[in-house]
C-alpha cells in the first residue's frame, strides 16, 4: 500500500489555514490549494509554497482532496471533482455523513475535533482525528496522516461523528455560553470577570478526572431552595436568562432528587 | 493592630476540613473545633490537633470564629454565639448576605470561591477569597488570614458576591451540567468521553485569553440550519434535553444575528 504524500486542499478557509502549514511542517507535500476567493487562495498558497488548483473538475496529482469548505457546500464542490482521480476525497466536517460525496469518488472523512480560532496556534498532538472512510485501506491512508500531527484517532461511523458533533456543541458552544452569562452578571456588578478562572479551569479539569455527573455541587444539586430563590430575584422576570436558569436548575434538580422543586 | 492568631471553627464539614489543615500549616493555630455530629466534629479536631469546643455560647479565646456551615443555619447558629467574645465571626458562604449574622457581634465574611470535593486537594494559592466586614481594620484582618493561603483576595460587598455566587453557578454547575450532557451522548454513541477532553481544556483556555462572547463558534453562531436541524434528530421530541437545546441554540443565535431563526 501506498501512503498519501501529496495533499491537494479545497477551500482556503479557517480549518485550511491551520491545517496545511502543519501538513507540510511533517514533511507532506501540499499539491495545490483551490479556492473561490482568489485572495485567499492565493495568500494559502503562498504561505505553504503550492501552486493555485485552476479547476477541479479536472485531473488532480494528488493522493488525498482535502475539502476543508463549509459543511452545506460539501456535497455541490464535491460533484464538481473530476471521477478519475486515483486520490481519497475526504471533508472535514463533523456534521455531514460520508454519503454527501459522491459514490463515484473514493470517499473520506478527516475530522479535526477542535474549536479552531484564526488568530490561535494549535497544538495539533492533543487534537483527536475522526477517520471515516468505505474500507481498511483508506482508513489506515487517512489514519497516517492524522497520526502525522496527533497521537489522537479515533475511527468513527457517520452516525457516532453526528453524535459527536452534537456532544461537541454542548461542551464547548453552550459551555462558552455559561461563561458568557457569567461574565455579563459579573460585570453588571462591576466584578473582574478573572475572578472565576480559577473555577472554570478547576471545573474543565474535574471532567478530566472523573464523570461531569459526579462533579455536580451547587444550590440545585443540594436542593437549596433558599438560595434558588436568592438568585431568581437577580434575574428579571419574562427575560432568556431566568428562564435559562429555571430549566437547568431543574434538569440537575431532578437528576438528584425524587420529590419535586 | 493584632492580627488574627487562632481561629475556631464551627461546622466540621467539607469546607472546614479543607480549610483547617490549611490554617494550621500555614502557622495559625486552631482555636477549637465546634459541630453538632460529634464523630465528625472529633476527627477533623483530632486531624488538626484542636480542642472539641462544648458550647459556643459561653466566651471562646480565639481571633476569629470562622462558620462553616450549610447557607440555612448560618443565621440560627450565629444567634448562640457569646456576644461578649472579641472574636470576628465570619460566615464562609456566598449566597449569604453579612447581614444573615446578629449585629451584636463582629460580623464579616470569608469566602473561598472554589467547588470542594471531599476528596480532592486544593492548591489554594489560585482560589479568589472574597472578604467582607464593617471595617477596614476588620476588612485588613480577615484580609491578612486570607493571604497565608492565597494571592487572589477580593473585597465584595454582600449585593456583589450575591452576583458573583450566581455567575458561579452559571460557569460551574451549568457548563458541567452541559459536560455531562455530551457525556451522555458519547455513551450513547459508544465513543469514549475522552474523545471531548482536549476541546473542554480549549474552551476554558480560551476564556481566560479573551471574554467569552469572542470565542463562540458552532452551527447556532454561524446559522447554520442544516446542521441544527441534524442535531434536533438527535434529540427526542418533548425531552428535556431537546428544549434547553432549542432554547441555548435561540440564545446564541440571537446574540449573532439580527433575523430570526
Amino acid at each position: 500500500m501506498n501512503g498519501i504524500k501529496r495533499i491537494a486542499i479545497v477551500g482556503p478557509g479557517r480549518v485550511a489555514n491551520h491545517l496545511a502549514p502543519a501538513f507540510k511542517e511533517k514533511g507532506l507535500t501540499i499539491a495545490g490549494i483551490y479556492g473561490r476567493d482568489a485572495d485567499e487562495t492565493t495568500r494559502l498558497a503562498k504561505k505553504v509554497e503550492a501552486p493555485i488548483i485552476q479547476d477541479i473538475g479536472k485531473r488532480i496529482n494528488a493522493d488525498l482532496i482535502l475539502l476543508c469548505v463549509s459543511d452545506d457546500s460539501i456535497g455541490e464542490i464535491a460533484a464538481q471533482i473530476f471521477p478519475g482521480n486515483k486520490a481519497i476525497v475526504a471533508h472535514t466536517s463533523g456534521a455531514v455523513p460520508l454519503s454527501a460525496i459522491p459514490d463515484n469518488l473514493r470517499r473520506g472523512v478527516f475530522y479535526p475535533l477542535q474549536s479552531f480560532s484564526a488568530d490561535k496556534n494549535i497544538v495539533w498532538d492533543n487534537v483527536p482525528f475522526c477517520i471515516e472512510a468505505e474500507n481498511d485501506d483508506d482508513v489506515n491512508m487517512l489514519g497516517s496522516v492524522a497520526e502525522r500531527l496527533s497521537s489522537k484517532i479515533y475511527i468513527l461511523s457517520s452516525e457516532q461523528r453526528k453524535s459527536l458533533h452534537l456532544a461537541a456543541v454542548f461542551a464547548n458552544n453552550f459551555a462558552n455560553l455559561m461563561f458568557e452569562f457569567s461574565e455579563e452578571l459579573l460585570e453588571k456588578a462591576d466584578i473582574n470577570r478573572s475572578i472565576l478562572h480559577p473555577l472554570i479551569l478547576e471545573t474543565a479539569n474535574k471532567v478530566l478526572m472523573q464523570k461531569a455527573s459526579e462533579s455536580q455541587t451547587g444550590p440545585a444539586s443540594r436542593g437549596d431552595v433558599e438560595t434558588i430563590k436568592a438568585h431568581r430575584e437577580l434575574l428579571d422576570e419574562g427575560s432568556n436568562l431566568r428562564e435559562i436558569y429555571d430549566l437547568l436548575t431543574q434538569e440537575i434538580y431532578d437528576r438528584n432528587h425524587h420529590e419535586k422543586l
